[in-house]
């Protein structure tokens, strides 16, 4: 390869999700061939990201804002959408069926990976049923064991504030991830919610 | 998505080759959960390659240096490997079984794509051999049919110098370029190289 800095370049391409040390190549030389339209760019897109991206306080999103654009725009259905991560959010938003609000648990509770109640965001969604206004609690996690194991532990914390639970449909494949579905499969899903 | 910036980042990284909308998503995710050992050190590496590396006036390897570390090793062989780019180089370089210089093309012969002899490193290729003490030329060519045409076209060329000329064997595959081949084929081709 062309010196330590292409690399040390490579290495840190190749340890991302999906790539490997070939690829990684592969987009190294791409970038030099194009240093003014690809390379620099996305230097300065990676530096800004790092500079002006921080988690929501509220809902746990990623956004340059804190509280993010969701959660402060005033428009939004006072429906909170409880979602494993911000993929998922991110993929209910694309798929523009949901006009409420979001919360990112930050995982699923699992026995085998040791995910407790305490380490999940769910505090901070009692706080917010607490104190606002929310008419829906909309539950999107994970059609796997660890989702539906979640999903029950919140239906029954969450009985004690008298508002309507749901759960997407059973349109989610079994064993699948929001994160990967299709956006009709999705908006079906949402659309044929059940009372949880 | 969480606001313009990340829209961005992710658009770039979309247009890099192997990737698409969603793994670009899923790498922009990795990056933000880890800024620091991930992230950032992403953006230096690639503000650096795009300060340090450039494309050597000898032979057309990519280095941080002009001449390249390659082309100003004393302890070469007086042997020049023709390839058709930089990804063919190192990927020869990394099969450690070739201990002499290269010469990169920067593609090959090619009537539908337009690619003509003067489009393609030549010139700078004989001036090489003009200049230097030059024992073999290895054409090191991709095994399709423009890269065949490409090596009866250099050998028709390099005639006068009276050096000798050799090709890889028939161990690449037919249809095959050599960035991809494991190291393993390219060290048998480079082994049972015949006279061109």
């Amino acid at each position: 390869m062309g010196g330590a800095d292409l690399e040390h370049l490579t290495g840190l391409l190749a340890r991302l999700p999906g790539l490997g040390p070939r690829s990684a190549r592969r987009i190294v030389l791409k970038l030099l061939r194009e240093k003014e339209t690809a390379l620099l760019p996305l230097a300065q897109a990676l530096q800004t990201a790092a500079m002006s991206v921080r988690t929501c306080s509220v809902c746990g999103n990623l956004d340059a804002k804190d509280p993010c654009a969701i959660c402060t725009e005033p428009l939004r259905d006072a429906q909170i959408c409880v979602v494993e991560g911000v993929a998922d959010l991110w993929a209910l938003e694309r798929a523009h069926v949901y006009r409420g609000r979001y919360h990112v648990l930050g995982g699923t509770l699992s026995a085998l990976a040791g995910h407790r109640p305490e380490d999940l965001a769910i505090d901070p969604l009692l706080q917010r049923l607490k104190a606002g206004d929310i008419k829906e609690v909309i539950l999107a996690l994970p059609a796997t064991v660890d989702g539906a194991a979640t999903s029950h532990y919140l239906i029954s914390i969450l009985k004690q504030f008298e508002v309507p639970i749901s759960r997407l449909a059973q349109g989610v494949p079994v064993g699948g991830t929001l994160e990967v579905l299709d956006e009709g499969t999705l908006a079906t899903a949402l659309r044929a919610r059940s009372a949880a």
